[in-house]
């Protein structure tokens, strides 16, 4: 269930690793080598590649091939154009990375979505839901004549939409609240689930969305960063309670 | 008025071309040379150099060095992240490429528009009501107790939020009592006008929407690709006729 965010921040990268896109290059082979064993999948974020330029890119590539082949990996790029240009995004994180799933964002409806919908063979999230704060700005603006939240209205628009295998849909663990209505408006899509740790989102509320479907949990800082010695005992020690939290919290839903 | 979109897709690229992120940069050489003199910026779409892997990211970047440092860059990224993610896409588009401005996708709120909107001396432009058919899907969906339209909302957010100099608005020429609801809600604020053109956008609506505030209007496909026997000419002309087009329209509104 345990998803780790490889996001190499330059401003949190331990001692000794260069500020650079090889010190991020680094930072990610001992974060896979330390974790590889405990998580169900990497997620890159592109900001923190994009803002090391090409060479932050390049480095994004090299990342990939580090990645064991039977560890999915999630391209979070949060895209969204219009649908000719779409096509190219999806070409780019299916193709050119090679990645096994991607996030998209929905705000230029489903034509926009359709060049990743329509790819064989790899997987879709859609924001729906999210973790900060300003989310809620356009996310719970109620709509139409029965006054749905948006995010109620994308989760739906996604679910109707699926001809094949069903895309998963974004939610914040920060907003319990919505977590549950889009788990009940989509009781059996898969969710990503984002802002548990850092972000202040709650690893039970994260859990309680994967009774009736899969849920996989992303965290990236509070694993990543520490106040370390060693950072791969670190990062691993991290991973390996958040799993343990993840797994005891699921025994008890599953129980309950 | 008129911007071009630097968007060198593979599958259209002039015969001579290399099918490559070599060749991409080249046709971008020769659309700069053709048109410096004509535009009044540039607009690369990330999309098309994303599909090309870090090569083309690099591509990118050698495309940025041609552009006269007097012709504005606008950044088309559509990026839309968490805030503390935002800020290194903004880092990335203002800072390591150095774009003037860039799009971004208002779907995560405020909070989330807050990093690019803050970079001092950069120009943001916020995805308001996009030019492709399924933008209605959300785009156009009723809100709150008046019904306004969810575009109507973003338009009315990013004007009341912009403390310091003024964001602009991405609208799409396809919709034309759209576009003409957005200058009414921000009367004064710059409109990035997409969609005329391949996309079947009217230069006549784009014109009208730049009587009260400025508006930048950026086509790519139907100046970049033609059946050119010599591409520098058949673009440079494409380029004279659009702009000599969106002159005469513009008269037409002053005077009337």
């Amino acid at each position: 269930m345990l998803c780790v965010g490889l996001d190499p921040d330059l401003d949190l990268l331990p001692a000794g690793f260069p500020r650079s896109a090889a010190g991020a290059l680094a930072f990610n082979r001992v974060v896979i080598e330390a974790t590889h064993d405990l998580v169900c999948a990497y997620k890159p974020n592109f900001a923190f590649y994009e803002a090391l330029g090409s060479e932050g890119l390049r480095a994004l590539e090299a990342t990939l091939e580090l990645i064991p082949a039977h560890v999915p990996t999630i391209g979070d790029a949060k895209r969204g154009d219009v649908p000719n240009t779409a096509r190219l995004y999806a070409k780019a994180l299916f193709e050119t990375w090679n990645f096994d799933s991607a996030t998209v964002s929905p705000y230029l409806g489903l034509d926009s979505l359709a060049p990743f919908l329509a790819w064989e063979g790899k997987g879709v999230w859609v924001l729906c839901r999210n973790s900060n704060p300003g989310a809620a700005d356009l996310q719970d603006l109620p709509t139409g004549s029965r006054n749905e939240p948006l995010y109620a209205r994308v989760a739906a628009m996604v679910r109707d939409a699926a001809a094949r295998a069903e895309p998963g849909l974004v939610v914040g663990a920060t907003s319990e609240d919505e977590l549950i209505a889009v788990r009940r408006i989509a009781p059996t899509m898969p969710l990503l689930v984002l802002g548990v740790g850092a972000q202040g989102g709650s690893a039970a509320a994260a859990v309680r969305t994967s009774t009736t479907g899969p849920a996989v949990i992303s965290v990236s800082r509070s694993v990543l960063y520490g106040d370390d010695r060693d950072p791969a005992i670190g990062i691993r020690s991290r991973a390996e309670a958040l799993r343990a939290q993840l797994h005891g919290l699921s025994a008890g839903v599953v129980s309950a």
